[in-house]
């Protein structure tokens, strides 16, 4: 716990890379603009113009024409890549994520802080205590609601291979990090759910993705129902 | 006091715009040098190609052709101010300063940790109990002598111009902040050089260039004689 308000309709899904994140965004989005609220969908790192550029420079795109293709500049230092991320968080929250609550919109966002808990903890094994000092001096808010979205690291491999096959995109710089990363990943994501059990639920991903979809709709109507009860 | 370790080769130019760092870098490097030392000149925010690419998001240089230049993005909270430049600067101490003085080379900084003391700390209003979490979390090192360039805001401003018109430039989006931001950041510097009197000497930046350089040539020809008389 870190005390942080959490806001009712901030919702985020975390998990590996092809947890289906983004396919359970959709779904997400859809039902909730089915009962006809305003919904701001976003994205991390990532959702401003600024932040964008933050992600390009976290996410090391090559540079360079075909057959000369070369990475725009070094490799982050773990330090550096977990300031990155904050950087583009801070401005995520002012600029997009608070504007929207304020305005009385839903707010998606495709990861938020626990995958800097999962990534820069987790994997690269900063200091936790630190990224929850960063956490709360920039961030200062939690989503209500964060799904986690829980899948065996080969599975998720198996998955992302045939969507950037499928895309002709190749893997950025963390996706080509080692199967042990993700490993230490996939336990840091655990341990946020068993250590803020009403805020993060977990969601079996392995299951086929209309499946997915269905138990995280059913998550988000119950988290509502019990809201409009607290509320009433 | 931050307790952190100094490095007797590493020594950083502070002061604001205009105050003389740039001219005063080269007289240092000049004079180290003449004594057949090897000398790493860098400059902050920036010192490597990934933190110049950050120093690029932080000034904002506008994008656009002629008569339609427009920002390249929205202007950085203060809290993403602050942690690009912690950011670009945990990359350039990894990158550049520790491989540099780790070979026995001398190292001089244009700006280092001080002006976030000074920019985001003094002009911004930011806790500088984070900015002291920042420096000893991810920076872990101090130079050895840091000579702060003390000048009038309008005098500093005059000289900035001059510049500017010579070389066909503008103003960058910090150059563009107006007075009373300046006065902020001149008192925070010296108020840095109150609390680290060894560490932080101050040259009267408002006497003619050379007399500046020959001042900071003899607080460094000082210094490294009495970390001879230390060290002998
Ligand atoms: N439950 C599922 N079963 C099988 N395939 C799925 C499932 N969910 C998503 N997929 C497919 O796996 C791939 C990855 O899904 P998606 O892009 O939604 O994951 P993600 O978590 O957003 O990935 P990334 O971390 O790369 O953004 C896509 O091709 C998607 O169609
Ligand atoms: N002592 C001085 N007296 C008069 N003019 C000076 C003096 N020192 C430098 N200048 C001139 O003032 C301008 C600013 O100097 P310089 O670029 O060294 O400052 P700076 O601190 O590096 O500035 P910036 O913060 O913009 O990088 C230059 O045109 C320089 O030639
Ligand atoms: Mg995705
Ligand atoms: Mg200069």
């Amino acid at each position: 716990m870190t005390g942080l308000p959490r806001h009712p309709r901030f919702v985020s899904l975390e998990g590996g890379e092809g947890a289906g994140k983004t396919t359970v965004l959709n779904a997400l989005r859809e039902a909730l603009l089915q009962d006809g609220r305003e919904v701001v969908s976003t994205r991390e790192p990532g959702g401003t113009p600024l932040a964008e550029q933050i992600r390009e420079l976290l996410l090391n795109v090559p540079v360079g024409g075909p057959g000369q293709e070369r990475p725009a500049h070094e490799k982050p230092a773990a330090e550096t890549e977990l300031l990155l991320m904050f950087a583009a968080r801070a401005q995520h929250v002012r600029e997009t994520i608070l504007p929207a609550l304020e305005r009385g919109a839903w707010v998606i966002s495709d990861r938020f802080t626990d995958s800097s808990y999962a990534y820069q903890g987790g994997g690269r094994g900063l200091d936790i205590a630190f990224i929850a000092e960063l956490e709360r001096r920039v961030v200062g808010l939690q989503p209500g609601l964060t799904l986690l979205l829980d899948l065996g690291v080969a599975q998720g491999r198996e998955r992302t291979r045939g969507r950037d096959l499928a895309f002709g995109n190749g893997p950025d710089r963390i996706e080509r990090e080692r199967d042990d990363f993700f490993e230490n990943v996939r336990r840091a994501f655990l341990a946020r759910a068993r250590a803020e059990p009403e805020r993060v639920r977990v969601v079996d991903a392995s299951q086929p993705a209309r499946e997915v979809a269905a138990d995280a709709v059913a998550i988000l109507r119950m988290f509502i129902a019990r809201a409009a009860a607290e509320t009433a």
